[in-house]
């Protein structure tokens, strides 16, 4: 087991095989404690997969807390209102406070109070998301009509501009339908309307299933066919990463650990933020997948995030340590 | 300008210019008139633009009828019934029958009665296209909800197999959606289920506006997510060649014309089928625009079908024409 001060090699280019955290002596898993003071976790996959608890997962970010660390989640799926993700939380024992959890919709209102947005957004999304944008002052188009006449003529009428539209926002939502899309990409012709998406994922893990289909197709044909690229506000983007530097203080981004189970979402955007990586199994990813991706190989792993709880409970007492100072 | 014998060319390779209808001599013309027995033309683009009437397009169509030619219409779109498509070409003069009328509903039906289809069809496209399903005895499962709960476990209950579909068929309709694309996903996991896609456009036109999304984008992501191809109904179809032969009794393809305004649909069909390529600009492409596809260059062009209307009104009498027998 080489030692943790190989931590240190994440930037250099290096693509070594993570270390797995259930290999670490004694002393190593103290250095590993040592090493950072924030850890950042993604959610779905990596603390509950749906509604299904993943044992021991938010257990152990407790224990983490309790030892001081500061705790975020970030997770790109804005469906959960915040009320219903701490909920979720403290029905599952861990006391978060609103402050600790970091979703997309909060990145957009941020993003667009930064830039004195004023207009109509309209909102492909999920309510939970639309009321996040709501409850922040953010004045939300009304979305399109369920069902539209079966005809060209009637549509083309229905799919009028609508001049006061000055954002399309897109997330992922179960109800994404053509009118929407078109709704976007008439809105998106002119200058003045900004594009803006959260969650771009491709697939939405939804446990042993099959995945779901995910925003990133739907964008993509918006792109496509207003010739725009959006702006990006999850995982992996530049606007999350200022977003968790200045709500989460980051003074040293390489004492901070970020857990995730997806590639391009939590590596890249540990990678993207100078974070270490811990990678999971537990999600919609295998450690064969992660690993073949050389350029966001994790420097850490374990099977799921529940598995650290046992080692952290077994270690000795820290006074007990040879060469460290007792706190 | 060239004799019209190099007509014959057109399945040599060559990419020589199109001859413009406009400019033929008066024996031209009526080499031209003597050149076919039937004429197939497409709808949308060609005879009208949504809901107004190219000028002179269906008077033209008429002539030719009048003159012994036989006239079809092979439209991509199967968002008309067929009596509101038969209304639309009787109040605009011309007094076509039900079997003049080819959309990739007809086909669609055609081609499950040739395999004895017993199952459900589940159907992505409009009233108009289910109900030439309903009405030829193919059974048409229940749509979607318009909208489903935003709850991922929730999502994951509704999409549960439906294991009496036996065919997914896709179709345009401005209703698309979500669920309907995941339901598609869903049961082509299943071998038994079938997969047939009728009008495959990427865009849909609608007159001087911007274009629709149309079909394919939504169908591409059904083949990408469940690793299936759809047997292909629509114009440029092996299945509509075969269904075109049978049902307008081709016997001679060389003596047959197909006008069309689009590149991959109309003129490839035309070079699928063998038939002579007739071009307008009254629709969707550009003169220029079909040049560049070489493989697909038509032998004919006009601006405007309606064009060639009085270029037939202003010729002599067949008898007068010297070498010619009086009919």
């Amino acid at each position: 087991m080489s030692d943790l001060a190989d931590l240190s090699l994440q930037n250099s280019g290096s693509a070594k095989k993570p270390q797995d955290l259930r290999q670490f002596t004694t002393q190593e898993l103290y250095n590993f404690l040592d090493s950072f003071d924030t850890i950042l976790s993604d959610c779905d996959g990596v603390l509950w997969n749906c509604h299904t608890p993943i044992p021991g997962a938010l257990a152990t970010l407790k224990e983490l807390q309790d030892k001081g660390k500061n705790v975020y989640f970030v997770s790109n799926n804005s469906t959960l209102s915040m009320k219903d993700f701490l909920k979720k939380l403290h029905t599952q024992g861990f006391p978060a406070r609103k402050e600790q959890i970091i979703i997309p919709s909060l990145v957009v209102v941020w993003y667009l109070k930064s830039i004195d947005f004023k207009g109509e957004a309209y909102v492909v999304g999920t309510d939970p998301f639309k009321n996040v944008l709501r409850e922040n002052g953010i004045k939300v188009a009304p979305p399109e009509p369920d069902s539209v006449k079966e005809d060209l003529a009637e549509v083309v009428k229905a799919l009028q501009d609508v001049p006061s539209i000055k954002a399309i926002i897109h997330d992922f939502e179960p109800n994404y339908s053509w009118m929407k899309i078109m709704r976007s990409i008439v809105s998106l012709r002119r200058d003045d309307c900004l594009y803006i998406a959260a969650a771009l994922d491709n697939k939405v893990a939804v446990g042993a299933e099959h995945p779901l289909l995910g925003t990133k197709v739907f964008t993509d044909i918006v792109s496509e066919f207003s010739g725009r690229e959006p702006t990006l506000t999850g995982k992996p983007s530049k606007l999350l990463k200022q977003y968790v530097y200045k709500n989460c203080s980051i003074a040293d981004p390489e004492r901070c650990i970020f857990v995730g189970d997806t590639i391009q979402q939590d590596m890249g955007f540990a990678k993207l933020c100078g974070f270490k990586k811990l990678f999971v199994s537990s999600g919609v990813t295998s450690l064969e997948e992660v690993l073949k991706e050389e350029h966001l190989r994790p420097e850490l792993y374990i099977p799921s995030i529940g598995g650290l709880l046992p080692l952290l409970k077994n270690l000795p007492p820290e006074d007990a340590r040879a060469g460290r100072k007792p706190q």
